[in-house]
């Protein structure tokens, strides 16, 4: 008997698109990855969608006393909100809701009883409005796991980024030889156990044409020196690259990975070519977890035409990670 | 009778790509717009450029008596260098020389001979083995041209740049409301001189999510400022916004053009799109000035494989743009 993956899928902010993208890609039976799919959610807003969108799904309830690890999909129903939330809307509640869900799918995997989640777009805003003191997912994933590092992936590109909600002008004092050494590090380690292939990474530089030899930056020389401390190490990594081409390097080699000392310098490249199929993957935490690269989308939520198939990504990956990671008997 | 513009060619280092894409362009007759066209370089470079590529100009020499503004290919012979310099590799000759090709040519549109130069590929390291201070064409231009501005156009985005060969650190600080309402008046007049039709501008802001209200710095708050100033003076500008999206609202929009805060913000979206067919052009100077998106290729220039697509492109732009100045009679 093979094993499969136990994959928690959260149902994200009710009132924006999540729950519509949950329903459409779970309803897509043949081209989603074997695996058992627990929903952290409600049981009322998903029959509301389902109806919505004329859709149903084979449902089982929750029970903590079965074992998940059969193909299917299980509702774990947390309660939250108490009415139906208006599509596209911000609140309280749905903030709450959407904190909740999250939590407890979190809570799961770190024991043990889900390999890898895959959370539906949140409203900062509305976690704001709850008093929830995080700002987002990543925020909370990288206070709680300080090794966590924030990946995209898409066919065309994959991408990771040294640091990524702070200020431009913070995350150019991050770009130091030791403090990327260590990245270099950890993003290889984290990349072994949860895929099977070596990883062929490239480092971008932080100023125009890499400095050209210090006449325009000197930041490239703390690259190059963890490059070459990462080299000896035994990661597979080249670099400091000029960054308005090392993108183009890139595109089409399924097996390199760029890394972008800033938010901007990796997603900028990244969202002009992955278009809608974009998968955010956070690595360096004891569980596997992916996410769609689109928000709750709540200008077009009320309208139901919001398209799956940057979370059909997220869960496609999503499995072949756990996959690997259960294979590789991390 | 209508009137074509004159253009100048420079031939670039003549031991890069410069003299093969520019035989090979010049070749493609019916494709080339109507134009005097006169070759700053070396006809005995020429000459050997010809006979190796099996191609033949209708080149006639250059007579200062005689009026340019007749279609065809005049060569304007500097000498330089004494010898056929070896392709690929940088020498302080091949540097002098394709220094004074540039500067020959810069003197002859600064004195209204000619309406537009186009600049082959040069290499800054002969530059600088050849003691030439200045670091390249644009060091050159915006050291004399205090307010010429680096733009970059192609088929798919085009990009201005506030800033461009200065380190990103330094390249922050220019983000000033004042500095910026500046550059949006003047990239607007510049534009208003060649351009037939109004550009719609949009501003990027400079941190993840432009800031998200101040959560993640605050020069978004100076880039609104001057986006509001320069509106209120008549500029169709927006903005700031979220710098890994405002290019996907541009792609496409011929009428669209994007401000990047910093060099590599604008070209590496711009290098990722417009592939080998970017063009560069520098607006603000009293003449058009267009350039291939390439350098002088040492890697590849011996076996003259090179693509004069970007090339073509640019003469393509600088006939259309010296052609609606003439018109717009600036």
């Amino acid at each position: 008997m093979t094993v499969i993956p136990r994959i928690g899928i959260t149902l994200g902010d009710p009132a924006g698109v999540g729950p519509e993208i949950i329903v459409k890609a779970l309803s897509q039976g043949a081209s989603l990855p074997p695996a058992a799919y627990v929903i952290f959610g409600s049981g009322r807003i998903l029959e509301e969608e389902q109806k919505a969108l004329g859709l149903s799904l084979p449902l089982s309830a929750f029970n903590s006393g079965t074992a998940s690890q059969r193909a299917g999909f299980t509702l774990r129903d947390l309660g939250l909100p108490s009415g139906i939330p208006v599509k596209g809307q911000a609140s309280a509640e749905s903030g709450r809701a959407s904190f909740l869900y999250f939590e407890k799918a979190v809570e799961a995997a770190e024991s043990g009883s889900l390999d890898a989640i895959v959370t539906g777009p949140i409203s900062k805003h509305a976690w704001s409005l709850s008093g929830v003191k995080w700002r987002g997912h990543t925020e909370y994933l990288t206070r709680k796991y300080p090794e966590a590092i924030m990946t995209f992936w898409s066919e065309p590109l994959k991408v990771a980024l040294l640091s990524h909600h702070v200020p431009l002008r913070e995350a150019l004092t991050r770009v130091k030889a030791r403090t990327l050494e260590a990245f270099f590090l950890s993003l290889n380690r984290s990349l072994c156990r949860v895929w099977p292939q070596p990883f062929h990474f490239l480092a971008a530089g932080l100023n125009p044409h890499a400095g050209e030899g210090g006449l325009m930056g000197r930041e490239e020389d703390e690259v190059g020196e963890a490059v070459r401390k990462a080299r000896a190490a035994g990661v597979d990594i080249e670099g400091p690259f000029p960054p308005d081409t090392v993108f183009r390097r890139a595109v089409g080699r399924p097996e390199v990975m760029v890394i972008a000392l800033y938010h901007d310098q990796g997603l900028i490249p990244f969202k002009l070519v992955a278009f809608g199929s974009g998968v955010n993957v956070t690595l360096g935490l004891p569980f596997v977890r992916t996410s769609p690269d689109h928000g709750t989308a709540f200008d077009i939520a009320p309208r139901r035409v919001a398209d799956p198939a940057s979370l059909l990504q997220s869960l496609r990956l999503a499995a072949e990670l756990a996959q690997a990671m259960l294979h590789l008997g991390a």
